[in-house]
């Protein structure tokens, strides 16, 4: 397994913990987090004993937001590239580090259970947005404060936010900029249940367990991806053809074979296809854009 | 009207009650069953007396999912396809069954109204999807069970579940393939209401007289089209565009002069034009887009 | 500040207050409230002081829907242009004229709450779905009534309706035409919150100060249409790929220097940037398409 500067990587019984892991900075997000945290989904993606992965925090907080080290520089991409003695600056090629994360969580393989241990604050809400599931603790901060620091929403929240909570709330909590409390990310659909803190974990563990106890891992990353990618499509044929593609490619595998078997006879099933060597071909079915068109 | 082998159809007082009939199978899901459903929305469709469907299970399951008579080969649909001594398979036109039912009930012309009954699995619980409003009774046993069978999610639920439950649900459900109840499912916002066995039917005759008693057929239409087309939009200015040139078109029927007259005389409607003859053309406006593109 | 035949105007610490002001006739809709809300919304949107815009209705009712004073044929548009002497009529240039306010308040630079203070019923609630957030009293009647005369859903409701409530309440309210109360719509998810008649407006007012008193203005606007628009985003890469943009353009500006250093310092920020003069060229980066294609 790969050390990472960042970030805490652990695998056990299936499941991946990712933890980001500068506790004493409250986990701020920098751009070696972006990278650790790329590197680590790559990890989890090349991995096939990995069946889910958990994200959480280290110490009291979930990640607190963008590293405001460089205090009103923080946002100012050229003054940053300047800062590492990065040549020259091309704001077209810019990218926003939390959107770059944010796609490649959009890309894994693996379901990604966000475990909300504390604060989760601009950067650190919105990197949960393209998590799968979120759990959290009660009375646990939580903001899209991009209007209160002068800047704008990221890491793909414009896209995510509006389908997640709807487009009132996705407005209201952009718009004011509120801090707000895991109750009401709750109450608005953001969060799926609320956990206190020694239950957190074992409650992302069981649903982890639910996944990687009775599923067959190359329905399950082809399943994840189906809905993400239909929530852009044109026209529910297009869902018709997808569907009935897989269902053919799908339908006359071992993985089909022993799920109707051991459910005919009631017993545990032992799927045999991997998600490294058997996902059905070409996949993805609809690549990920470049970032310049 | 016609008869059905694997289902029912009655038409009394406006209302079409489609019933899943193989009881002693819990309704399990078969191509006779695909036939038979696109033909009685064909009947449903032709028939003005008929405003509204719903459609239940005979005995104590709503679907209990795929037949699984032909075990580890029920999804393979090349074998499936030989078996029925069917000819050459070419898996680019192999269509799912279910989604094929559920483009129907997509072009549907008069609402439908899911009463389920008792347990919905799989291919029973997406056939639900494209139905416009679900009715439940308690307890009633539901799941996207796919991924526990080695298959993938099919009947237009990848394009239907995330829009209904939000994306997150959505995943959940599939990515585990938990069987739930119908509390559940009324949590996530899947089910509308929940109704003792005795009053099930009851109450989704109740949403169907309001409909029947009070509106113009002809609106119904429209309107149910118009909210399904328009979750494709790319820009609100469709919207406006599609609203503009029907309200046009309306509103110098004989519906409209009828709506607001006997609205303002505050007596009941009786709404002159007729589905059969007097949708405004071209419709659809949006023709579905044949399997193969 | 510009006078109105059917709206009133105000504005006051940053916050515009929009009555709809026809109370003798419930407020209803007509076409001179079409041009007044139009130009009221250009005003709030060139005025920098400016920051949020109420919505209410003058007296009891918010507004009771479209006037229907000229009987059976209110909503024939030819008859209508007829009687106004309005020269021949072209029913491809025909506008619903809900949805062209509804496309003006989609456009709005500024936040739009719907203080909905009595019966909002056809136009009178379609108006409030490109509204950001709506507040209500407790009891207020509300309806997608179209179906019940004989016409269509208008304002943009096919588009905005079942993003805001999901499709399936969406076809059940829209199919019925049911007149149900802000509870309902409240319990739906299309309503945020109900207050008793006198805390209508200060809890509108509460909400427009969140924004008023800490946000920069400049990035709620864009906030906002970021939200609105990628609703339409075909893929996540889109949203990222505009979020780059924008974060690399307000990063630099003057409003996220002050955000950052006000938040590190613990004081309330005063943000340099305005609306009229600084938002990020091109805007808006996706113009409104015409009417006419």
């Amino acid at each position: 397994m790969a050390d990472y500067e960042t970030v805490k990587l652990e695998i056990a019984d299936g499941v991946a913990t990712l933890t980001l892991n500068r506790p004493d900075r409250m986990n701020a997000f920098t751009d070696q987090m972006v990278r650790d945290m790329i590197a680590a989904f790559d990890e989890t993606d090349a991995n096939d004993d990995v069946r889910v992965v958990i994200v959480t925090g280290a110490g009291r907080a979930f990640c607190a937001g963008a590293d405001l080290g460089s205090g009103g520089a923080t946002f100012d991409y050229e003054k940053r590239l300047e800062a590492r003695g990065g040549g020259k600056f091309d704001p077209d090629r810019a990218r926003d580090g939390g959107g770059q994360v944010g796609i490649r969580i959009y890309e894994s393989l693996k379901p990604v259970i966000a475990a909300i241990n504390g604060a989760a604050v601009g950067v650190g809400a919105t990197m949960t947005l393209p998590m799968d599931i979120r759990l959290a603790v009660p009375g646990a901060k939580m903001g899209f404060v991009f209007t209160r620091r002068g800047i704008v929403p990221e890491t793909l929240s414009s896209y995510f936010l509006p389908r997640l909570v709807g487009v009132s709330t996705a407005l209201e909590w952009t718009m004011t900029g509120r801090v707000f409390t895991s109750e009401e990310a709750k109450e608005r659909g953001l969060v799926r249940s609320l956990h206190a803190p020694d239950e957190l974990l074992p409650a992302a563990h069981a649903l982890a367990r639910e996944i990687a106890d009775n599923t067959a891992p190359v329905s399950v990353a082809l399943a994840r991806r189906m809905m993400l990618d239909m929530l852009d499509a044109g026209h529910p044929m297009e869902a018709h053809r997808l569907e009935s593609r897989l269902m053919v490619a799908r339908g006359q595998a071992g993985d089909a074979k022993e799920g109707v078997t051991s459910f005919l006879e009631k017993r545990t099933p032992v799927y045999p296809d991997r998600v490294s060597t058997d996902m059905p071909q070409p996949y993805p079915w609809r690549p990920t854009p470049p970032f310049r068109e």
